[in-house]
């Protein structure tokens, strides 16, 4: 009952939120101009992004559908059989069901903030706290549409195929749907992270360093480019991930629960449906969370703060709520510690990548410190930091599956339920952790849409010439919503590793292996961990070669403009914006194809050559290094990004005590890496939290065909 | 009867080539002068260095002793029994003699390495081919040093702990060889790599960038520093790794072999020493390979062909040799193909190796031609060439285990032993192809060491000014060395990650775990081989914040030497070399310490709360990442410095046709990627070949603690 409920409020917020929004003022003629230049370059390019990606889509549906019906085998769970024709074409419709969500998530999403963007640009006119406010709310709409949707979508499946009246079995008919949701999630985040950052270092290299014109300078070819990539690779892309990890977790802790609801005597059906109970949990928190949020401050200082108090209000409550469910539908204390365990994780996950990323502490200092010696050392000093930064968050995360896993067991035992192995009880265990730390997910987008919004406000001002006061308010909110965008993705990339920790298990539980082993002392799945291992890095190397290419076709382009024209360098003319997009948009499309069907392929050839166990610890091989790889780049990145901007701040000082200025060879030094941390954090990063659920999803889709 | 031969005539090859080095004509004054610099220089710090290293190795012999003798338990094996005691006092005495012998065979290495240099300068003044023909020679004095050095300690101590008499007794006991060969080569590469890259770091930052005098300009105070590191580093570095990887190799081998020496009802002891007759094989296969090198060039184009010919020729009699070995001893042909296939392994590795880090393929013309937009660029593209590069060497590695193992399963089958499980029968045909793999050792080594030599050759001739033409012949074999030092860097990496399979199979032998199962779907293997997956990056991040702290040491100083003295940058006083090179050994020393004692920490944590299991997947995850980053910065590193070098041979032309000079901004680009490989491919990379296999040997003798 509380599922469709919080669906609705979610879905009614994220509407009563864009009525809000919307009903702003949009500024004057020229900030509506730009926003309207952006608006057509990012419809244009998301209408081509969709369209390559519904292809792909619909040949991989038929492709599944086809290979499961032949290949896949009957089901047969609680004395149900399911025909592998069934399951086929159940798998293919909830893929494409999951891929529509998805898609429909990341569209409107980006329509909003595009919106939202002149409208807070508009806003910071006046006063900041009404452009925080619409910044956020604007964020706020893309979080509860995405979270509202994977659970509608997740619903109305889980009742077309069974519903409660068939609880043990619509899980495994439902997994097409996290694929789905996965695979349009990856090509959303590589097709989006491609153009935002070619566009940035392409803007960047050719506009302040060759032209020596100032960042979004309306003489730049490039620059609607890079206001563009803002959106559709942040506010597109972090949506698409989300939805996904909501999804994914989802279906692998339902599917561990079936396996718990056939031994439980009472037939407790609240070991399937957890998950969506806590979800709707999350959703309700998420909202009075958001709604606590009151913009009260004239200078700026207190919007970290306020965005903050929001995120405690949803952490408390979630405690609260899962309290209740655990409480009321097993009656163990051991369930509620496991998810507070998950809430726990969250704040040590935001904590350790503020430590890493932000100003105030060592890393980030020591980064700017080395910018002296030039950029040689800023980066030798930044990839340090980025290898630094795996160890405190890869032991949280083993903790936290340590202790959620003995909670689990203990709840298990305590229920009295007969296991044949207590892999599957505990590991129900931490995923309850992984449902706690994913209650927040609404509040968390919302928190990390801000950030792009608030810079493309900047933007916007900029471009539209608005003013110096107006600029260094929208500068205020930049900062903080860099900030929070760095935050937001350490909470993606732990959510993300326990989440396919969930699928691999729900893999390895669903794969019914003989003796439920894994064993690593057999020579195919030592072979399978091994090239495992090395998935994460072929997959990063071919996301930053696509920028590579990508920025350097776009360079040429402003290049050819500038020669071509010299007019626009006068400022009389203005530069031809579309073509540059254009150019951009298609190398970024071109370019997102072979990575992204890396992880489709890959997990089918290693299974269906090394089998089922080799499966297992491919995915288990692949997640590790591949989550690892996701610390390394995203706080590398934000590390190196922070760097420039304390050096910007005029907080680091020469040995005489001078402060280092904006311009200065440290300085330099600093933005070289941060242009080298762009691809990391904004490309290759993100994505890889995406590749660690898509390898998991496809193998649990296919497993029938490895055993 | 063939291993003591092998011993003595390796070692007494060593004996005569240091002889037909030294009566070589020492130079001029002036090399002679600089050539003292340096060898004081050396020895200072690798008096220091071994210092610490002695104090550390002795606590941690007297620790292990303590620790077995009390926790360690009774073995028995074939009826006979040892008693805790025993081990423990034997393990300690192994752990010495494999420290004592890796300390010599890197001492003994330096020098050598260290008088070569000057004589191969000296005979750059007559010919290219003399200084070939020296430099060479020179580098196979530690070549045929390590590896008959390596062999003799085995041999000695498994005659005196039991020999033929009690053959499967002896390996247990002298596995604490191995672990004293890694722990010391660990420190020596980590000490020597910091001081080396630190040193060079520093000196071309400040003489270069800063001061603007050319490299290895005497007045710069750092330059010294920088000809002793290339020492200290490059020769008595990789001397140490390989020591470790023949000795851990052997052992692992052996330990394997025992277990099949148990169940051939023929007692054939060949299954135990075998390993040791390969190696001697390989020894004799090494030394007609070095005989064979002819030097008959004047203009020095064909000194690459020259030594490749030699190797050619070390393959193919080691492939000879190896079809005696299995032919007589086992009279199976499916050995022999295991064998063949660890050296088709090793040629695999060679010539993926080139091409990811030689000039005339697409990844290094991509670095070069990124380097024409900035530094920014050049370091993205470098960093996707470096990504990129794990994937071939991972599939091939996949492979030659794969093939490997159904070849030693399909041996063991003919000659009809009844093996519990499978696994130790294929996993012998993967020690087979390491064997085999590991061959060419001495000559491999010998190409390496070649490389520091002409490099510190270049600069010995630079610093005493001798003329034009002898710099250029220098230069030429520098070039040559570069190659070959990249070559036999692929080749140390491939062998380490085979010898870790082979450590990690023993264990997983020794260990005798229940079914002899590792077991993936259980909370703790999880979290283990989550633990391992995080190592290497620490362990990296350490290493080259090492650099960074060490090199800010040293520009520092040599600013300080500059500013109280401006007479230095006249030319008419000479800089205080000692004071750099003190400052920059005592830094590499102090920061050696703690990532070097990470890799024996960290093992006795994990199996000590989470027990062998997880131990066993621990050094799966750890072996996995530490391979695959070691790709990752050995060959990204190599890239860079070939990019560079790319662009001063006058390859890269500019959009119009015109050649990108020396000093131009694309340039200056190239200089900062190889800045930042530096780290990567002479510090962190090389020692982590040398960080999975103290792992993996710590794991192995303390086994008994874990279960």
């Amino acid at each position: 009952m509380i599922v469709p409920v919080a669906i609705v409020l979610s879905l009614s917020f994220s509407a009563y939120l864009t009525w809000d929004v919307m009903r702003k003022t949009r500024g004057d003629q020229k900030m509506q101009e730009v926003a309207s230049f952006i608006q057509e370059g990012a419809n244009a390019f998301i209408e081509r992004q969709y369209r390559t990606i519904a292809v792909l889509a619909v040949i991989v549906s038929l492709i599944l559908g086809v290979v499961v019906a032949n290949f896949g085998g009957d089901l047969t769970t609680d004395n149900t059989t399911v025909s592998a024709l069934g399951i086929a074409w159940r798998t293919s419709v909830a893929f494409l069901i999951g891929a529509g969500c998805s898609a429909i998530a990341g569209i409107v999403g980006l329509t909003i903030a595009v919106k939202s963007n002149v409208r807070t640009a508009a806003a910071a006119k006046h006063s900041i706290s009404d452009a925080m406010m619409v910044a956020l709310r604007g964020g706020a709409i893309t979080g509860f549409l995405v979270v509202g949707l994977s659970l509608l979508g997740i619903y109305l499946l889980f009742v077309m195929f069974g519903g409660l009246s068939k609880p043990a079995l619509a899980p495994y008919l439902i997994v097409g749907y996290g694929f789905g949701g996965s695979f349009v999630a990856l090509f959303a985040l590589l097709g989006g992270g491609i153009y935002t950052k070619a566009a940035d270092v392409g803007a960047d290299l050719v506009g302040k360093i060759e032209a020596k014109i100032p960042e979004d300078d309306p003489r730049n070819a490039a620059v609607i480019a890079d206001l563009v990539g803002d959106n559709v690779g942040d506010c597109a892309g972090r949506g698409a991930d989300l939805f996904e990890s909501t999804a994914a977790e989802n279906i692998g802790s339902m599917i561990l629960g079936v396996s718990l609801f056939l031994v439980d005597p009472d037939r407790n059906v609240a070991w399937i449906i957890l998950p969506l109970i806590v979800r709707s949990c999350g959703i309700i928190a998420s909202i009075v969370g958001l709604l606590s949020v009151r913009a009260s401050d004239q200078d700026g200082s207190k919007v970290q703060q306020s965005l903050d108090r929001g995120f405690w209000v949803t952490a408390v409550l979630s405690l609260i709520g899962l309290g209740l469910c655990t409480t009321y539908l097993f009656n163990s204390i051991w369930f509620f510690a496991a998810g507070a365990i998950g809430i726990a994780t969250t704040v040590a996950f935001v904590y350790i990548t503020q430590y890493y990323t932000a100003g105030e502490w060592r890393p980030v200092k020591e980064i700017a410190e080395a910018s002296k010696t030039g950029s040689a050392t800023a980066i030798i000093s930044g990839i340090a930091v980025a290898f630094e930064n795996t160890a405190a968050p890869v032991v949280v995360l083993a903790a936290s599956i340590g202790t959620s896993y003995f909670c689990g067991l203990q709840g298990v035992q305590e229920i009295g339920l007969q296991l044949e192995s207590d892999f599957i009880g505990g590991i129900f265990g931490t995923a309850i952790a992984t449902m706690g730390m994913l209650m927040s997910a609404a509040y968390i987008l919302a928190m990390d849409t801000f950030g792009p919004i608030t810079d493309n406000a900047g933007g916007i001002a900029e471009f539209s010439e608005s003013g110096k006061e107006v600029r260094e308010r929208t500068d205020k909110l930049d900062s903080v919503g860099n900030t929070t965008k760095a935050l937001t993705k350490g909470y993606a990339v732990g959510s993300a590793a326990l989440t396919a920790l969930i699928l691999l298990s729900a893999f390895i539980d669903k794969a019914d292996l003989p003796g439920g082993v894994v064993n690593l002392a057999k020579v195919e799945v030592f072979v399978g961990a091994l090239l495992g291992g090395m998935i994460a890095y072929l997959f990063s190397a071919m996301a930053i070669r696509a920028v590579s290419v990508t920025s350097a076709a776009i360079i040429e382009e402003v290049r050819r403009q500038f020669k071509d024209n010299p007019e626009i360098m006068e400022g009389t003319v203005r530069p031809d914006y579309g073509r540059t997009v254009d150019i951009a948009a298609g190398s970024a499309l071109r370019h997102m194809i072979a990575p992204g069907l890396l992880p489709v392929v890959a997990p089918i050839i290693v299974g269906l050559i090394l089998g089922a166990e080799a499966s297992a610890a491919f995915l288990m091989s692949a997640t590790i290094s591949g989550v690892v790889l996701a610390l390394v780049m995203n706080n590398g990145g934000g590390a190196w990004d922070n760097a420039k901007k304390y050096i910007e701040s005029g907080a680091l000082k020469n040995s005489d005590g001078s402060t280092v200025e904006r311009g200065s060879d440290a300085h330099a030094a600093s933005v070289v890496g941060d242009t080298v941390g762009d691809p990391w954090k904004d490309t290759a990063g993100p994505s890889l939290n995406v590749l660690v659920k898509v390898l998991s999803t496809i193998t649990l889709v296919l497993t029938p065909l490895f055993l």
